[in-house]
């Protein structure tokens, strides 16, 4: 539908329109755009015009946005927007009872994507942000993720080839399954110094109503006499109200059972 | 550019197929989102199949819902994070303090559109919603946006025929223009039951950098015996903390030291 002489769709040209937007880049001029776009001038600043006439870029003096209207369409049918509010109230428990950054990450395109982070900015290092993306190997909640998932994820999760960020990072297949099998068994990962030398990670699963594990909580605490034991009775605790408002009844499946 | 027989642009059909999913309507099945969308089934299927490839649509079984991607770009790129992450620790502190929902609004299209929210579900009664939008009119968030905007909005504000809710809903444009004085001058505003009878709204204005009000921060509190003094400190201090976090440097500007 509708393609460009190059064969780009519409809709390709769009998406690369939204992802020239970021974190570092939240305002930009139409030639900037066009630019980071990779798309000709003409073609951009057409499309900019469409975007703007349906609110999905607003006007920032002479520069451009992502439109506030497309945030807001995008996060009221999203279903990142309903486990974020179901897991905030008890984020904050969490927060409260650990005193350090407490994350929300789910399993997307064979990484993890951060939904919510909350905590002071005295907290640990942590390098999490909200919509920002770490790999599952190296993360506690990623580790989460894989160990409770479907099968055929992990098998193809462990062929994969892993980058080493740090010497504590494991990259090896056969230690990887067997780490998985010990988070599966204790019911929470903790794994320290995989990207950032002095921040430990801990995680557990949290369950939806149907016993699926859709997400990981973690806390980020310091390597060093880091509130550990605390911080794993306190995710427990707190991914089983997530589940609650979810939906769960309550009635412990065998998923969940494992690691409760 | 890539009108469809009807004139509808593809960026047109594409907000509506967006527009379909809602908190309500989570997930769809093809036909659904085609009916929602009030587009022709064959042209409703083949953009899916596009959005499909692009991630901004994701299956769920035989159901579509948003793609996490297109939640992910959005997020990434939009003014709302910046301003909720700089927000939230400082929400979070007046709801420990005040015990009740903590709001954040900013005014958009006319219409208050709540950023975050945050607190228990035994709060008071509070029909905010993330993404969700109430009038100026009714809400003290959108007439402290509306007391320390511009006085073009003000006027084309004032100019509109607005509904009434409740029996305290402020409808007669000589007396919201008191309101608005009142509340530039007290520099917040206390709302009681002008949407939701038994609630009452304290809000205060948070300015950015450069001296704009760019967000409404509010609590609801009951209507009889709430916290309302608590409110007022608690929201002023908090809305301090968020400025800074913006990049205000401490110096009173004129719209500011009108307002702490």
């Amino acid at each position: 539908m509708a393609n460009s002489p190059s064969g780009d769709s519409m809709v390709h040209r769009l998406v690369r329109v939204i992802e020239a937007f970021d974190g570092e880049h939240r305002t930009l001029s139409a030639a900037e755009l066009a630019r980071r776009a990779g798309l000709p001038t003409s073609t951009a600043y057409r499309l900019v015009e469409e975007l703007l006439a349906e609110s999905l870029l607003d006007r920032d003096g002479r520069r451009l946005r992502l439109g506030t209207r497309l945030w807001e369409l995008v996060s009221r049918g999203s279903k990142v927007l309903g486990l974020r509010e179901a897991a905030l109230p008890f984020m904050e428990d969490v927060q409260s009872v650990v005193g350090h950054h407490t994350v929300l990450g789910i399993l997307d395109q064979n990484e993890v994507l951060y939904i919510e982070r909350i905590g002071s900015n005295s907290s640990t290092i942590n390098i999490t942000k909200v919509a920002g993306r770490l790999p599952v190997h190296a993360t506690s909640t990623g580790l989460v993720l894989m160990a409770f998932g479907p099968a055929d994820v992990q098998e193809t999760f462990l062929r994969r080839r892993l980058p080493r960020y740090t010497d504590t990072t494991t990259t090896d297949p056969d230690e990887l399954r067997r780490r998985l099998a010990e988070v599966r068994q204790m019911g929470f990962c903790v794994m320290t110094g995989a990207i950032v030398p002095e921040s430990t990670g801990v995680a557990v699963p949290v369950f939806n109503a149907e016993g699926t594990a859709i997400a990981g909580l973690s806390v980020v605490i310091p390597r060093a006499g880091g509130p550990l034991q605390t911080s794993i009775s306190a995710l427990q605790t707190a991914a089983r109200g997530i589940s609650r408002a979810l939906g769960w009844d309550g009635t412990l499946r065998d998923a969940i059972r494992r690691s409760l």
